[in-house]
């Protein structure tokens, strides 16, 4: 074999990672991939977690290793994939999250509101495919669930894809979060095919239920932690504001022409397509270097909340099962006003509320089907002594409010 | 400080576990203390997890090292613990299982009827602290919850002792079993005491939550895995026969006057403390010589089971959630008649029925009680959107049947 | 205590760091330190180890926690180190990269040419001083090796400091290179002062060697592999293009003030200190935005090394124990010259030699002392059967040309 | 597939192991196989290592995990390997350690003086040959190095095999010598065949170079620690002490026939191959049972050298460089005399000395070589700049003195 079809990554999560297709080589050399270096896999985590700097690249790198090691393992059980449908897979899932943008939750709420990552996604697997002759099909096929063998989609996206997996993991991996740990290794061992769909057999439901344990803590312990929350909003409320000071006719020098455009084009989804190539240039880089400009910026609102969000010198935040009484956010609001010289509407950026819900598994939407040995399947929500009960399907609400300590 | 006080162990799992004071030096270097190296941790687990050979005394050293962890922690947070508490805490640790003699639940069924092996501990700790002038006072007291401050008894006795963190995070370790891996570092720095009784923090019900489920699944995947019930079982078949074959005067010869005494003997609470010295010579050494020993016995049934036992040649076992149907267990009984040429009667020591049961949490019994921020505390079992409820109080039962396949 | 005098930070690595002095709670949360948290440790070496994204800011709370571990290890053999002394020495490693430009190396070599990072983190140290009332008195001291007690400034800087401890283990662990970890931990265990100097008892030698070798692979594997060395030489070029495009009067864009100053001053010692603000704004981050805006630039030389830097299209590197030949060099310049339509003094910036070496140990300038039983204390070199010999302590020199692939 | 073919351990060392062929099932359940589960790879290490409980069962698995690794390896590289050699080179490792006896460097010592383990397990071969129709000839070639592909003999003994890379990492594992870890997962990736020979290409150096170190260090500081080395060589005095006593017609009731009859029989290599069935009924078991019953032996020698064995109250051991002062040996015998009331001949149980030694690397039995691009291939004490010397090939002799404390 040729040296240069073959190539060895190593994971500190996985150990090595093997890439032999030159397909899967090129697509990992493409400047659309290799863009993903520059966009942090969990956005601000790494203010509260420092270990948490790991990128989205590296996170496609490891989802991409575990759909291999998926794939083998059920073909070691008898189930038909034939190269083609492995070689599908394994792109649907390198590429699963190519169309992420930098701190996706700030943007999505901001700069591209209503155009969801995995539609951005699929828009630039279709441009590639056009660029690789077409070699992406199946992979597009798989990834829009419209091929014929179900489970191949459901390892991508449901309860328990190679997505979840490795992210879970990873993020619990480089956060130092060692509870948020899931096993993955004996799930994957465990995964069956039946009647096309993916299935999970009877001995491991107690690793199931460790799994959805895991994920439940790392939401709360970790993706919805207040502090990482407390920083996610202020750029959200950066955005907003700069956007509203552009509206305003006031300068707000971005740091490269793609945030720019993004920052004052009213985008929808059609101009979106139009200017994918745009996207692609945009990363964590240009939010920051945006922001780190925007110190100076003559707006005491931009530039106190763009320094204190360098700095590390966050809003405060409280978090409760009810939601806020608005005569503490007066309070709140009223207190800012008179400590920053600030209107009431301005205070605003300073004091808000908002929400955080999570569900630990929803037996609609992504099911985990346990199949047992006399051949019946059941969700896992319906077997004897279930941990998984309905009770957990109800996604939990928090509240929190960030306020100026 | 003289070197000869202070002692290093490697310990796979804990890092390094260091010993510092003479009194514990002095038990560790005691025959008794040193006995529970020749007593398996899990018994006949390691039939079916080759790794989990590991001993009771490294679980007595793990345990011990973890209490001092606990008390640092506790310390810090301006918990009053005084050294004589330190140390009697460690000691009470260090000893809570020297009275657990070779493959316990066999034991405790076959040769030592109604004698827990911590009613043994206690009676070994008593002799140990006539030996060395009383020194041992405050951790008897602490042992049977008689001290003041019942978070020390809490931290050796209770849902969160130290007892369980360790063996669950060993067990898992050399099992391999990673899922089980409970993150008692966490815990550890969740603790703390309120109104004397052993709390956690509020931010710890998350980790809390992933121990009792990682716990869940050591009990179901490991522990009461049916292969390592039909050989604890089989060993419990072998002493009944042994006995029964002693009772009717035939030669079962031992391969030590210790284990010969107590297959002989009708023990009780009484006759069993005067022989203690006896009991301390017992060890899985004894069980596992005899047996080889056995397997040349005249007795068909004797030297059968013991074959099988030590050449890994188990019985079948089946799992039910339902008790199984009488009929079966007369065909299985009915065959094994005809193929090992044996009576009924005999044939009821490869086929046979029982139990296992393990209850996820139970409120009553042993509580974890939350300490919120405002002084507040709650049963887990109470938080809002508890994992934990009422019904994992219930234990879990399940049947099994053994048979000869 | 306070709650908000104690904070526990996760770290993957050391599992859990605990700060509990309000002083350098105060440090850390300081702009200053925070900047840390945007310079990558390893710089490009993400390239090829897409782990490798952890921060100084990491590196520097790591190097924290280990200096505590070091000290009480001190302490509990006797050794005498009061709290003042423990809180300068915490203070000092906690500051002792403060003075790291992002991507150093390349900085050293261009933007900042011979200025020492130790040097600006001295300068960097005393500032804070001034503002933090004089407590940083005998961090000074102890960073400078003006503290009558050697041995402090040793475990900041040598042979055996908790420094190398920290990167070394972190490095590899975040790039996965599993055979680079060191065993810092029983290194801590045996390390013992005599006279004032830092030593290691006799049984420590075993691992003191593995130690060097793990670092040896370290320096070989991972910071001069090829590629790194490629990309940072490329990003060495750049800024090299950049400066003399400025000096031609041409417009150099820059993403920010700091950068721009540092691009178009000719720096020296004393002017830099009189900037030492404005080099605390300088990150990954200006680097960075700059380079993709200069994507664009209408210089073909800096527009594509750019591009190729920023989309992983890296020069080629051959490695050589020899001299590269003068011939090669200029065969590779005209093919540049050729395709890429450049000058020949142009395409110096493609095609260039250069060295790379390292020790493995050095028994001069940082000595390892074996203190034996018999309180006779021997350099490493020179006990017997000595696995690290004289012939180590030659640097070994490594050629590289970098070209056009 | 059918279920019965295929089966997964649980191994924490290298996660899980996966059997799937029916021959390497009936040999794993083979009571000549299942007694290596009451045999432990390290012998008396637990006496200083608590975790090194691991057997030999446990680490013939591993390497047969770790054989599959390398061939699964070499074929992606194009080596040529088949099925029938694939699963011979399996069998051979699976069975390579098969011949060990209890505490083998003791049982060779004295019970079995002459017959190395390795002539056991061929003969142990050959006698399962006979069983399995011939389905062991592949195996046999292999592991006797008649094969046609050298390299397959290499990979289960040679410097660089398997086995070594499985008890290194297992023992390191299990006793918790982080340090000792040889990271073989990379050597394995640079393990390729070049004209019928296994060679490590040129960038695995380091690694290689590591691995040598890490082998030293685990054998000074495990294999050959002092307290291992005290333990092993009691065992030896006690099998020659109650030798001597049934040379003198004295009763030395053993465990069970097996060990009697290796005790009072002289054996050789003829004399034991008749009785291959009882050397294989042989293991711990025997030889601690029958220990613990001799702590009641009415010989003064034997009863005190068992009791302190059992109870870990050791002799104590002097390590040195230089030989023992036969003045210094004379003492301590007297000081035994007088103590015990024994005689001169007798105290030469208590008091003796001895020697250990080890070799770095040998480049004459057991070459690594390196294979560089350009085709060339050298020893690794021959490259450049290399850690690995000439003065590192001549064994280092330690020498002991064992003594009555």
């Amino acid at each position: 074999m040729a040296l240069s079809t073959r190539k060895i990554i190593n994971d500190p999560v996985h150990g090595f990672i093997t890439i032999d297709h030159p397909l899967i080589l090129d697509l990992v050399a493409h400047p659309y991939f290799q863009r993903l270096r520059r966009i942090k896999q969990m956005a601000f985590a790494m203010l509260v977690y420092p270990g948490a700097e790991h990128t989205r690249l590296h996170h496609a790198l490891g989802a991409y290793h575990l759909m291999g090691v998926a794939l083998n393992e059920l073909k070691s059980k008898g189930v038909e994939i034939t190269d083609e449908e492995c070689l599908g897979a394994k792109l649907a899932i390198l590429l699963h999250d190519v169309g992420h943008g930098p701190f996706s939750h700030a943007l999505e709420h901001t700069l591209i509101p209503g155009v969801h990552h995995e539609t951005l996604s699929l828009a630039i697997m279709q441009h590639l495919n056009d660029s690789f002759s077409n070699q992406l099909d199946t992979a597009i096929a798989i990834f829009t669930n419209q091929y014929h063998k179900p489970f191949l989609h459901q390892l991508i996206s449901g309860q328990l894809d190679v997505d979840r997996m490795d992210y879970l993991t990873r993020d619990s991996f480089f956060t130092g979060v060692s509870e948020g740990v899931i096993g993955y290794d004996r799930i994957l061992k465990m995964l069956t095919v039946h009647e096309g769909q993916l299935m999970v057999e009877e001995k491991g439901i107690f690793s199931i239920e460790k799994f959805l344990v895991a994920r439940r803590l790392m939401y709360w312990q970790v993706y919805l932690h207040k502090t990482v929350i407390a920083a996610e909003m202020m750029l959200v409320k950066i955005l907003e504001r700069a956007r509203r000071l552009a509206e305003q006719g006031r300068a707000v020098p971005s740091s490269s022409k793609a945030f720019h455009f993004f920052l004052t084009q009213e985008i929808n989804h059609e101009n979106l397509m139009q200017h994918l190539d745009l996207f692609c240039r945009l990363d964590d880089v240009d939010v920051l270097a945006t922001i780190k400009g925007w110190m100076e910026h003559p707006d005491a609102v931009l530039s106190n909340l763009c320094t204190r969000l360098i700095n590390r010198s966050l809003l405060k935040v409280k978090m409760s099962t009810e939601a806020p009484d608005p005569a503490q956010i007066r309070f709140y609001r009223n207190d800012v006003c008179s400590r920053l010289g600030i209107s009431e509407e301005e205070a605003a950026y300073f004091v808000f509320e908002g929400e955080a819900n999570n569900t630990t598994y929803n037996p609609i939407d992504e099911s985990i089907q346990i199949l047992f040995k006399n051949g019946v399947s059941k969700d896992i929500s319906r077997v004897d002594h279930a941990l998984i009960q309905h009770n957990l399907s109800t996604p939990v609400k928090k509240y929190y409010i960030c306020y100026l300590g």
